[in-house]
């Protein structure tokens, strides 16, 4: 098989992606934005999530522009790799540079196409529910599928033409550092404006004026759907697209590499490579991901075939099949790939497929962990709202232990993953079960995208007086949207896991592919003190990084508080109904706060991994990123399900368990609800694009770090 | 100099120090307990303390039993030691058996004579205070010596007596694990009983009922300070003194292994030993302590004589003092050691002593640092303070920010320490910065346990109608007493951090000494899969076990709380003064609760480490060790900071401060505190004896280990 056809295969399925993308986009707008107040709140939720996005692009415009330029002059990473003659020969990174930009505008154009749709499917999904479950349910799902199919679209798109222009997975690594770099302005700062009005909202609204969920007279009522569309939509969006392009990169050099070498190492058998079998396993991981991109579009008919009166179901039964229909296309291409391989080749490449299938399955078992220790109908979240009987201090005990035993067993998954992984194809098998586990991201983007829609629109139906029999189908579509949800991070917290496992082994491989014997197995042997340094600055920053998340969405929804009870204090038409409040005020202030808090932990991600590989050297720096990702995944996991369990345990309550709302039961549990939102929505899943960031930085600037001292840092022990 | 000489010093040392502590025990003895009340309630709390005790003690007993005769068969670890001939050549571990034992009642006897002698001070201390704040304090402070100085003299004793009987480390790490295993059952199961017994009391007393601090009519006034004694005197006693053998031992072995190898290297110079040097080497590590030793009581003193109208000035200038006496006794002493050694021996023992001062002043950095983020007139405490205004959710979302900031200062500090330590002395300069971090012991478990003493002599103030000025002087005392608790925390997470990282090298080195070339530098290679699971699995399990001891306080404090109520209910006399509590039941319940809870953690603390080993094999082992260490301390360091942190902001509230006590603020302060109260006291403690016991069992266990494919476990990648 000819690579070329095999990568226009990839570039056809993400074609197609965006086009169905734009499919389900026109679908969307055709339909009826429902009565004149639904249109004129949508209009404000659309036209604060606009502001929002133009000021952040225009801040990450400085960025994108201020990094391009660095990366131009950075020694190049490509210096070392063999399989590839440069197109501008010099020394400056021309390549790596506009793949970085590629990747950069590729990330912002799927989520502003995300965003964008999900603003239009808000009100018209409200209008859909005054006709039937079924219409509402469908009308937010393809809103949110927008998102699901950019992203995959946008990565398959790139990654392809790239690969197909420069062959060489190097400069893919600069696209996927574009993508993550803006994941994580979107996500942090996504996460934080989300939370500075949901907190904030809750805290004077609900807390000392007794106002309903989404009532139209609290002030940050906009601001709040708003967050929803920019932490939820774009933010999840990006950092699945991060984490999708980052396993594609991760594993396509290491296939490169073992190209260079001619060899697959495994412990089952080292597989000498044929000159097909070299071709073939490089664009592997790129047709593993077309091919998911086709389960991915199946299932998302899937859902909206049975999403009829339980759009809970339709989504997991989406997920489903996504997974069985990807298992029996990957094997039918891996068998067509096989065709001109070596017999060892052929074991290995099936091999490599169960790997894929086994990162999928534990996708789906950490998916449903989370799910478990998040239901209300489970014992943690249940054990949870009876502590709340015990008052504030004891919810939060209960919740934050659960959160840590929670980590337990998606570790487990993560940890058998790994190993069936390396034990069938080495690390290589890692690479491609990380991989494996995100080829469905296009169906799990889409859950995950229509959960806040429906958010939306249940506060849009709230505000547009479409009565409480309409709420209540907007309520069953938005309860349906949590489960998804707390799947969906799940999932995206094992699949980055995987992914920067696989970045670390392709960060060490490619640091001796630059400098031969730069970084040898024993330099990163646990009882070197700089290796040891390195672990444990690593283990340390996830935590800070969490803390200032959470630090800074304390800030500034201190502020907003302030602002709330300035408007209810100075206009008492305000909370009669007679004057709207200013909902300007309110957003301006999440939009700014959001952006100027987030430099303090971007600097951090991306200067940390530079000044460690500086000081204590690149095996300190593989350390620090070992130490980073086993950290951060206790904590994200913590934080998530914490998090998610808490906003469960008060809906559970809220429902009328333990005497229902107003009692001091209830408002115990509020006090957990609101801990684990900056937990659930800020720091829990920045830290899974903090991770990737870190893992790209390493990788981009490893050919400037081996210039002190050789790799091995200006400490030198 | 001849080396019996040199441990004769240090035997003398530590029977000094019994003596000191058996004279001090007098001393509080001869004092005046106060009147008839006060000692009815010093007699129920001491009857509580003993019941506590002697349950403990028998399940001690039965678990002692139990490991010793596991430890009679395992493959002995002395088997690849060639630095001496067993007295029991055959393949029973029977020196090993007797270290253990010896270890064991060894650090019951020192928690018993310091939570008897400290059951005794606490109203003799209310007593002096009638007299003068000079008189409580030395009464209290006196009482909190006995168990410094037991400590200590127990260690040195032991240490010296075994050594001099069996001139070889690997005996001493039986000791060691002795002493361990009592500590993580003392600490566990007396932070589990002290905090089930404060929140409790907390939670019914203050919040429902309004009762004050320490009221004696409720039911578990006097179970939350048997609680104070078990978990705080006992409890932190037997974590240090665990720590304090645990880093001689590691020392001692790394100098037995350079001994053996007949060089010591680290990156300066590799030093060849002559016959002098490895006898000198291998004892200096006990040398330091003795001098430690000598140093504390010099600090004591001073403490008594300074300790007039500022208690807790009095504390601190103790604590700086005993550190640079001891910088000069060490260097008189080290200069006496050279005499007869090599010039390179000479370099690197005075560089040896420059570490030990280089890790006794981190210590006091991190234990400084400690202090900054719990001090109430500090900017995190303070913030904290502030962000109670905004209610519950706020302040526990500040608190858990702060501590996890306050990860970073003790890091940079434990990092400089191991960066010099590293440099100037190899792996043998970490053991020695651990061994001078823990030199002054003496003085720092003294001022610890004074605060309980304290803290009781102002409830025995209270429920002995001393009247206000009184207790006034009490409160003064206590509140030195915590932040004296503060500065301790600090220095024993630093402490055992630094000591479970040499037990770490020694670990890896002992591995090719019973079996050359198991544990080579490139098998403990984060890039391995084993490696990296077993780090995987190690930055886990102090999540897990804090976890499951904070659930156990919670449900132990649901079952304390309900009994509170039956008791109120059941007998309205009780609330009016009438009728006394039934205090019994209350000190049963917080006793039985905490024994049961105690053992799922346990097991895990032990089993770990083994399973580890032999799924994973040895050099996974390391990994999951080092792993533990440094999520080990993020969490301890977290814990502790944000529990001490949530009560200072709550003390400063309840001050007059914003408002003061009875406000929402405070309401919402108390929150905070109820939540700090099982991070501070219960989890972030007990880890640091988690991370000992399990590096002890890994080297204890390592023979057995090795049976396992040579040490490459049963999943072999």
């Amino acid at each position: 098989m000819d690579v070329p056809i095999i990568l226009i295969v990839a570039l056809i399925a993400g074609i197609i992606s965006i086009g169905m993308a734009l499919y389900f986009a026109k679908l969307v707008m055709k339909e009826d934005p429902g009565n004149e107040r639904m249109v004129e709140v949508s209009g404000y939720i659309e036209a604060g999530a606009k502001r929002f996005i133009s000021v952040q692009y225009k801040m990450l415009g400085i960025f994108v522009v201020g990094l391009s330029i660095a990366l131009l002059f950075l020694p190049s990473p490509l210096k070392g790799s063999a399989t590839y003659d440069r197109i501008f020969p010099d020394a400056l990174n021309w390549e790596q540079m506009i793949a970085y930009l590629i990747g950069s505008v590729g990330s912002m154009f799927a989520g502003w196409l995300g965003m964008f749709v999900g603003v239009k499917a808000n009100t018209r999904a409200a209008q859909g529910c005054t006709i039937s479950t079924k219409k509402g349910f469908d009308v937010a799902f393809f809103g949110g599928a927008v998102m699901g199919l950019a992203v995959v679209g946008v990565a398959l798109i790139g990654v392809s033409i790239l690969y197909w222009v420069i062959p060489d997975p190097t400069i893919i690594l600069g696209f996927s550092f574009g993508a993550s770099s803006i994941a994580l302005f979107m996500k942090c700062g996504g996460g934080i404006y989300t939370k500075t009005a949901d907190v904030g909202a809750d805290l004077v609204g609900k807390a000392e004026y007794n106002l309903p969920e989404d009532d139209p007279r609290n002030p940050a009522t906009i601001a709040d759907n708003v967050g929803d569309n920019v932490g939820d939509i774009a933010g999840m969006g990006s950092d699945l697209f991060d984490s999708y392009v980052a396993s594609i990169v991760a594993a396509m050099m290491l296939a490169a590499s073992f190209a260079v070498l001619g060899v697959i190492e495994s412990p089952l058998v080292d597989v000498t490579l044929s000159d097909a079998g070299k071709a073939i396993f490089v664009v592997t991981p790129v047709v593993f991901c077309g091919v998911g991109l086709i389960s991915s579009l199946i299932g998302i008919y899937l859902i909206k075939w049975k999403g009829s009166e339980e759009p809970g179901k339709a989504l997991n039964t989406g997920t489903y099949f996504a997974t069985l229909i990807y298992f029996g296309l990957s094997a039918l291409i891996t068998f067509f790939l096989t065709i001109g391989l070596e017999n060892e080749e052929i074991g290995l490449l099936w091999r490599i497929w169960g790997v894929s299938a086994i990162g999928l399955l534990s996708g789906i078992v950490i998916g449903f962990t989370s799910d478990y220790f998040t239901r209300a109908d489970r014992k943690p979240t249940r054990n949870m709202a009876y502590a709340a009987q015990e008052g504030h201090a004891v919810v939060i005990l209960s919740g934050f232990s659960y959160g840590l035993i929670s980590v337990v067993p998606p570790a487990i998954g993560i940890i058998i993953a790994i190993t069936f992984a390396y034990l069938l194809a080495g690390v290589f098998g890692v690479a491609l079960a990380a991989v494996g586990m995100l080829a469905i991201v296009g169906t799990i983007v889409s859950n995950d995208a229509y959960g806040p829609i429906v958010d939306n629109s249940r506060a849009i139906a709230e505000q547009g007086d479409l009565g409480e029999d309409i709420i209540r189908i907007a309520d069953k579509l938005d309860s349906a949207g949590n489960t998804a949800k707390a799947i969906t991070k799940g999932f995206a917290i094992g699949a980055a896991n995987l992914t920067v496992l696989a970045l670390l082994f392709s960060f060490a491989i490619e640091a001796n592919e630059i400098e031969p014997g730069s970084l040898l197995p024993e330099d990163m042997n646990l009882l070197s003190p700089n290796v040891l340094i390195g672990a444990f600055i690593g283990v340390v920053i996830p935590a800070l990084f969490s803390a200032l998340l959470i630090l800074a969405v304390q800030r500034n929804a201190a502020i907003m508080v302030k602002e709330i009870r300035r408007q209810f204090e100075s206009n008492p038409k305000i909370l009669s109904g007679e004057e709207a409040a200013d909902f300007g005020k309110t957003i301006d202030i999440a939009t700014k706060g959001a952006l100027k808090e987030l430099i303090l932990p971007s600097i951090i991600s991306i200067a940390t991994p530079i000044i460690v590989g500086i000081l204590f050297g690149v095996a300190s720096l593989g350390a620090f990123l070992a130490g980073a990702i086993l950290s951060g995944f206790v904590f994200a996991v913590m934080m998530s399900n914490a998090g998610g369990a808490w906003d469960n345990a008060k809906k559970w309550i809220e429902d009328g368990n333990l005497g229902g709302k107003g009692t001091e039961i209830h408002k115990a549990s509020i006090t957990g609800d609101t801990v684990g939102d900056p937990f659930k929505d800020t720091a829990g899943p920045s830290i899974n694009t903090l991770l990737v960031v870190m893992s790209l930085t390493a990788s981009i600037f490893l050919g400037f770090l081996l210039l002190f001292n050789g790799g091995a840092g200006l400490i030198r022990f």
